[in-house]
């Protein structure tokens, strides 16, 4: 039977991942707000290193009412839209799906804790989450250019409890992605997946608004080099801090050696313009609840001082409210 | 006898306070670079809270080569013209004063330690130190507009002692100062004036630079005015470490109600870009080595922690390189 997806939210992320579905024969239906009319028409354009393709036909929707039942919702929107979930997402959890398993709800959006609201509303619907290592942006109404890796590690939310272990639709949602060509590493416990993430993203989307700066000038600077060094630190001892006290007897600690890994990492990729600093120059808000304020919470809850992130989220609050 | 001064950097700070002592009866010699021409024809021009009024005849100088031996030393330059010193006042402190007693050198800088060099090569000569409450700008060659505030709160280096008491050579130049209508506060204990300066000047000079923000900004936002506080508040530990180690016996602690004080007293005053946003704005180097690296050092070698206070002055190099 073809798999059905929606996605809810056809940028840089959802764009390119629901085009990879579609390409490899799932049926895809794709939210648009300001690009509707121009997809509809035109369908999706993909510029990716993994090969270019264009896709003439696609399902657009203006909205989630007229989509049909699907079996697995990507969420690619800002988190920052979350509050909109609940009532774009009603439509689609209203009827059974095609298949009668439950909707699973894939979340691809970074940072913390983005799961409690929507776990509340979801019921017990599965809620996986996704953390995506790519580098891709919209460069035009339905037109996609990815640039830079493009890995998911994909995890199953699990509540206050930090790991759920590997169920069968996390497998099922893997195998549909893979199929696509999208690189899988299946997590048993997300929410230290999403604390290794944070480990990148709280020190080069914070600084990069801050100092206005790309990787490379913020790896080539000895200064904020020992900063990030410095940020990743803290986020290591946040994020075990945290493992530790919501698990602690099975909990597996992130390293510090993974300080060097990424430094090296952000050293060898292309310059690179961080998403937070993109939605800065183009007057968007700031993901910084889910990147800065919940791991800071978490933090706090942990015992864990943090005084550097907290400086950090205070600085990005100031230029977001800007 | 009349009492001689020479003004190294006739700008906001150097062009007022010199313009002040000549108008009082002092022989004052104003080194100048960009304004020598304007200031020698038609001298300088004060518009002041305090009532303006112009010199259209003053002693301006493109060298010290051709000043005449003075009293006093007044240095008005930015810290990060202090390699410049010693050669600039070569010439000033060749020959012997008029009357016969040593030459004064006054630095009115901010900052810390900014003296340790001085002291070196002036030998025994006095050195004394200014800190400057005074909102001044140049507006134009020789133009000097007052805004604001104007007090000195005067003090003799004392080597690694935080204390030098009141000598009667530091009585003189505030004699003057004040016969001059500047209002000075003589302090025995320069080191700790520095440091209360400190807990002013490093939350709003860095955050102003890091953060594009004018003062009544940065107070009337939540997030940045709580990182004021922060700021201040390792600055305060920072001092009092400093001051106990060197002086464990006699030191007298900064109070963490300073903090207060400095955020109603911030609230009250006209909206103010600060020194250093306007060198950073004019493309001049920032004196983030007298305000941020020395009490960091000094910080460092009493066992305080200042992560907040580190984590500006990494962002401020990185800014100020590029």
């Amino acid at each position: 039977m073809v798999r059905k997806y929606a996605v809810i939210g056809t940028g840089a992320l959802g764009g390119y991942y629901g085009a990879c579905l579609q390409k490899s024969g799932c049926e895809v239906h794709f939210l648009l707000r300001s690009d509707f009319d121009q997809v509809a028409a035109e369908g999706l354009k993909i510029e990716s290193i993994n090969g270019d393709f264009t896709l003439p036909e696609v399902h657009a929707h203006a909205s989630t009412a007229t989509m049909p039942a699907v079996d697995g919702i990507i969420i690619a929107l800002k988190t920052t839209q979350n509050h909109q979930l609940p009532a774009l997402l009603q439509p689609l959890l209203g009827t059974a799906s095609a298949s009668a398993s439950p909707t699973a709800v894939i979340t691809l959006q970074n940072g913390l804790d983005v799961e409690v609201a929507m776990a509340e509303w979801l019921g017990n619907r599965p809620l996986l989450g996704g953390l995506c290592s790519i580098c891709s942006n919209k460069v035009g109404p339905g037109h996609i250019r990815h640039l830079e890796y493009g890995a998911i590690r994909l995890g199953e939310y699990a509540g206050s409890q930090p790991a759920a272990g590997v169920s069968e639709l996390l497998k099922q949602v893997a195998y549909d992605f893979q199929q696509a060509g999208i690189p899988i590493e299946i997590t048993s416990d997300l929410r230290r997946a999403r604390w290794r993430k944070l480990v990148w993203n709280i020190p080069f989307n914070g600084l990069s608004v801050v100092l206005n700066a790309t990787t490379d000038a913020m790896v080539g600077d000895p200064d904020v080099l020992a900063l990030v060094r410095e940020l990743m630190a803290e986020t290591i001892a946040a994020g075990n801090g945290d493992m530790a006290r919501l698990s602690p007897h099975s909990y597996r600690p992130l390293s510090t050696e993974l300080i060097e890994t990424m430094v090296d990492h952000t050293r060898r990729m292309a310059p690179y313009r961080t998403s937070m600093k993109i939605d800065h120059d183009e007057g968007r808000p700031l993901e910084i609840e889910a990147i800065l304020k919940n791991p800071i919470q978490s933090a706090q809850a942990a015992g864990v001082e943090v005084p550097k992130i907290e400086m950090l989220y205070r600085q990005l609050r100031f230029l977001d409210q800007r």
